[in-house]
């Protein structure tokens, strides 16, 4: 069944990003598409929205990426996990990773890279600042776009620790009262 | 009770940071010492040992680290929950954050930045590349010395979702069958 989702603010894609889950980052150019695991990235600005990763040389994601200057990276939940961890051991120079793992297709808006529509959420990026990219595979993207699920309120994502061990995200608690409102 | 640490491989810090916790960054400029709380940064490289990471011009820290060119990432437990949110809530310009939270200052080897004796992780850092730091406020920091915790094996860590919400981290399971070694 297909996941509802609503239009999140630019600047709160921190709430989904900021707690470190591993993401599926899908890409395209000309006639190829591709998908790839990332856990190397971080939230940068809140307005532009920025993200910066890093994106291995060696992956075929690193050359659509880099020439179509778009992706859009997509949050799975831990019913996913499986799925991920195949993505992130095969090869999109020798499979087509939508159609070998059964993942949906669905249009962008304002980008050609497709979401994956099982994601919890769809975050469509656009290249900002490349300048780090030779040195240290290091992308600035913008956010233009993003999506999430209606519900659950979290999403129960996976962390990765390396040696193919994963943390699951538990639970939540709240500190605001104890937060100046300026340091929300 | 002091916890007891032992060294961790350099190129093993993302076994502790890539899954995203919230880290108490510690740094030090002649007779001044402070403690910030940060959930924006990311693993940048195996070998170096390389972070990522935003530091917001306006914090005290901000200047202390990029005069000495030095900091230590400690990383908390929950159990030092409200202890970071009151870390994040404070200036220290104002307070002594340690004296103030009662958190004990450990001697770094390499730094002069003192580490968290309570904090589960200390991985001492040294300013790598600057070149992001004043349009990004992007810090690039060489870890020189790691180590943590000899139990528990994973730390119980906290993951900030904005809004005075935090995330603790869940179980964990391995998928290490499924990988590839070079992908591990």
């Amino acid at each position: 069944m297909a996941i509802r989702k609503k239009d999140l603010p630019l600047h709160e894609i921190r709430r989904f990003l900021e707690p470190g889950p591993i993401v599926l980052v899908t890409s395209a150019y000309k006639n190829e598409t591709n998908i790839m695991t990332m856990g190397w990235f971080t939230v940068m600005e809140f307005q532009p929205s920025l993200i910066g990763c890093i994106i291995a040389g060696g992956n075929h994601s690193f050359d659509l990426i880099r020439k179509s200057k778009e992706c859009v990276i997509n949050i799975p939940e831990v019913s996913l996990l499986d799925t991920l961890v195949a993505i992130g051991n095969s090869d999109g120079k020798e499979i087509d990773k939508f159609k070998e793992f059964g993942l949906t297709k669905s249009p962008s808006k304002n980008v050609k890279a497709p979401s994956i529509a099982e994601c919890y959420a769809n975050f469509e990026c656009k290249l900002y600042d490349g300048k780090l990219i030779d040195e240290y595979n290091f992308f600035i993207f913008e956010v233009v776009r993003a999506r999430t699920a209606i519900r659950p309120k979290y999403p129960k994502t996976v962390h990765y620790r390396g040696e193919g061990i994963f943390m699951v995200s538990g639970d939540h608690v709240s500190r605001r009262r104890d937060f100046k409102p300026d340091r929300l």
